[in-house]
């Protein structure tokens, strides 16, 4: 998927198992892993397999997608195994987490669709859509889906996501320099909510 | 600090150094770290030093606190040296990382006054109070300040993080089970609003 | 519990599982861990879990404290359980290993009496009290529960642990500058011996 | 670069600094890291981070990178500097570590034609091409370039890397199941050669 | 075992157990570990303990062992046991890794025959015996078994392993400084088949 | 050294550097560490390096000869550089540490008697000989020495370090069983007082 200058590649993988916290429950899982090439941004990032451990950025990232995804999955009709989904980012310039969202349920609808023709799934679990923008407000203006110049200078930051039906997700909103008022907490949601239709829209054509 | 049955022992601490990224630049660093012990919880939790890294939800939390009370820190007028916040929870139940940032803001505020008296730190580089509170939709209904059996049970976990003037400097909403309306949004924001202004009552009396 | 300046707050909890060296011989494990806040010391000093591992001093710790409290226990009595007993140091002016293994013995016995209580034990598994006690050669003089300062300047170092009946669980005495003779070997099992006396008195009140 | 149904994403990056052991000699280093996205392969690999370290396979690989392409760098003509060499497999269809050393030429050849571009390195460091490929012995006969299929049933594995000029830089050769004779050693050898010189031509024209 | 002036002390290991992947496959498993002490080089080296893990140099000589061993061991005739085979060099002066091979080879064959001794083992697995041998190309002449100091200057670095009926189980070659011809290569496999021949020889009277 | 079957080697590295705590004191130090071959014991024990670390036995071993060996070496005169001792077990059967701490000393004061030879060192810095000594109460009888089968049925584990001129340096009395009284503490150190005496008469010997 590319949005902008930013790309991810997402794919999702089936596992005949689940967490142990799953055991006997009858229920699935999804899971999700997020990591950039070193080479996803202008300057080379060192790869964190190096320091020994995912960064907390990282971390934070995988459990963001991975509960946006179970949003919109009964579990309980995938039966005990887990859907792995892996968001890698080759290019990197601002919104990969939400990104990897959008892309990500793409992946994970067509995994679901590959599991429902060989009869590995019999129902369809995925109850609604799921996507997901950024949005900011950059010298005072709400803009959607930042590029990372743009990024870089936002004073407010925002994560939207949102499933089809236009319910909230999850939304994490982050004041990187002056904290911001609720009028602005509206703009930036009504901004996120028109954008996140139109990646609705994308999905749609995608998986059609 | 005591918020029902949980208790966070919130500790500040100086050390004349900046992380590399700050070297030279004239400005001082607010870093936070968080632990539980492992009889917080009702169930012993192992230590996560067993398992050779934070967690990913304690490395959340961390960059959490520390984010909030940078936010109401004029860093530049710290100085090159960073405090270090520490929020070890003692007994858990519930809300333990806004109660960590309420704490947090305190340990903070005393330590800033020592310093001050010392003459160690000239300025005041605290423009504003910080607080926080969760919220949450259980069985439809907004609850503020959830204990851990109420949390369990939320449809919708909020944690929002605001000034002691009203403006907003975090805000993370998570549908856990259900996804929620604006509606709901605005409701649980309302919420905290309310609680929030009087945690910073009780910072100024605690300060006083 | 409080000695001097030093606040360890002990905690046993109750786990349905033996290490694997005991599964099948009917006997239980009593097990310990021992940690200190970053800011129980008048410097802070970094957690463990950021260098990824427990210290070699924390280790050698932990091992002393549950030996100790397994020298008292009948493992036999106990059948296929573990006892865990965190010692967690709140503040620390020396003497914090022997407090938590003082400490430590309350809360295994409050354990041992609720688990009685619930019929989860039939038998009594605690043979006798134990407590512990440092001891040190400062400027030549034999001083018992050094504070922290005291231990600093101590030319020789004892860790002593005995049990209720006055038998000697583990002896510990370190030269850190100047060797040590026989006869003041004598005087500091004799000084030990004295403390540890009164400890226990102090542990059978607690246990009242 | 692909190489049948193996893809590889190879990219240069330019570092002003040295490892410590180069440090005053005015000479420059050319390093290599590689990594498999989890779904390159046909079943999915758990990413190397989750273990904490990368593992045997793959440093021995990056090793080999790294090795292959100094072999055609004048290190003194770099100046110290490093030049990061980045081979990302997209899909794994046998020969990855051949196909990455072969792609990782190009990568480096495009950097180092930049660099004198911006005048940030004066003459050009690299002396000849340098391109590999796989050999094996499947039921007896040496084939070239094995899909994983034909791979996993090789007796005798190989992996050749040569410079435009015909000279050989590496020769590694492993018996799987049954050991091989000098005879088919210079069978694969024969092979290898052959199949690097087509390698160099198309390393030619990309440049071009 | 003592090769000019390299000791490498090994020692094989009988455990009932295989790993994962050959569970009901009735086959057994070679696996080898190397290590040097610290002080086995002139200049002290730091333990990889240290370090947290193995370093790639360790790992691709501990693959290269157990790889070479099993090359002659009849798997299927083992049953579902692992023979362990440590080589320890406890002083080194080059050719520790063909060292390693040559000596494990006796343990190896050793332990199986106190296996067989004791009816754990009813037939010989061994098919063959393997030895091994470094070859170098210093100041433009094929060097056999290269010392330290001889290592250090060879432009290229050659390992074989062969088995005692003269067939290769694996060979690498590599070059330092200047790429080799293939011409070189026939007179490093000749130089080596022969020094292999008369380690071999020696295998035989150990053994006998 | 050997001791019984317990086989030690122990050498000595000098480092011109020292621990940061150090630096600018004009002070040196000694460091020890400590590792068994894998077979150093009838059953193969697990590398520490595979676990990542060393475990804490090895951690509390090496602090203890480390101690040991500085109790008689006036760090003032060795200046700022490190002497690491290693002691490596190649065969264990009981008293490894002991071993460790008096065959590092015949290392410590070989190394030292080079360094002056070489005048990297102007005034000798050992003080004094220290050496150390197992000893155990077995079926209620006091041993000393104890090999591997009398030290795991012994009820109480003693390890005492001892200078030349006959102070304490460092005592260990661990009950595994049964609590021990203080006629019996009296006895072993007694027991160990002779056979250390013994241990520095050989010391005296190898050193002459």
């Amino acid at each position: 998927m590319e949005m902008g200058k930013t790309r991810v590649l997402a794919a999702a993988s089936y596992e005949p198992r689940v967490p142990r916290f799953l055991h006997g429950t009858g229920k699935g899982w999804v899971s999700a892993e997020y990591s950039m090439l070193p080479r996803a941004t202008e300057v080379r990032t060192p790869r964190e397999v190096q320091q020994g451990r995912p960064s907390g950025r990282t971390q934070e990232i995988q459990r963001l997608i991975g509960r946006s995804l179970r949003a919109v999955t009964a579990l309980d009709k995938l039966g005990e195994v887990t859907i792995w989904v892996d968001c890698d980012v080759l290019q990197a310039d601002g919104g990969t987490r939400t990104a990897s969202i959008t892309a990500g349920y793409i992946a994970l609808a067509l995994a679901v669709r590959k599991l429902r023709e060989r009869e590995l799934l019999l129902d369809d679990p995925l109850v609604d859509h799921v996507a997901a923008v950024s949005a900011g407000l950059v010298d005072g203006e709400a803009l959607l889906d930042l590029c990372y110049e743009e990024d870089a200078r936002a004073e407010v930051d925002f994560n939207v996501v949102m499933t089809g039906s236009g319910t909230l997700v999850e939304i994490q909103g982050t004041a990187e320099g002056q904290p911001f008022s609720r009028v602005q907490l509206d703009q930036m949601v009504d901004l996120a909510e028109k954008g996140i239709g139109e990646l609705v829209e994308i999905q749609r054509r995608a998986l059609a």
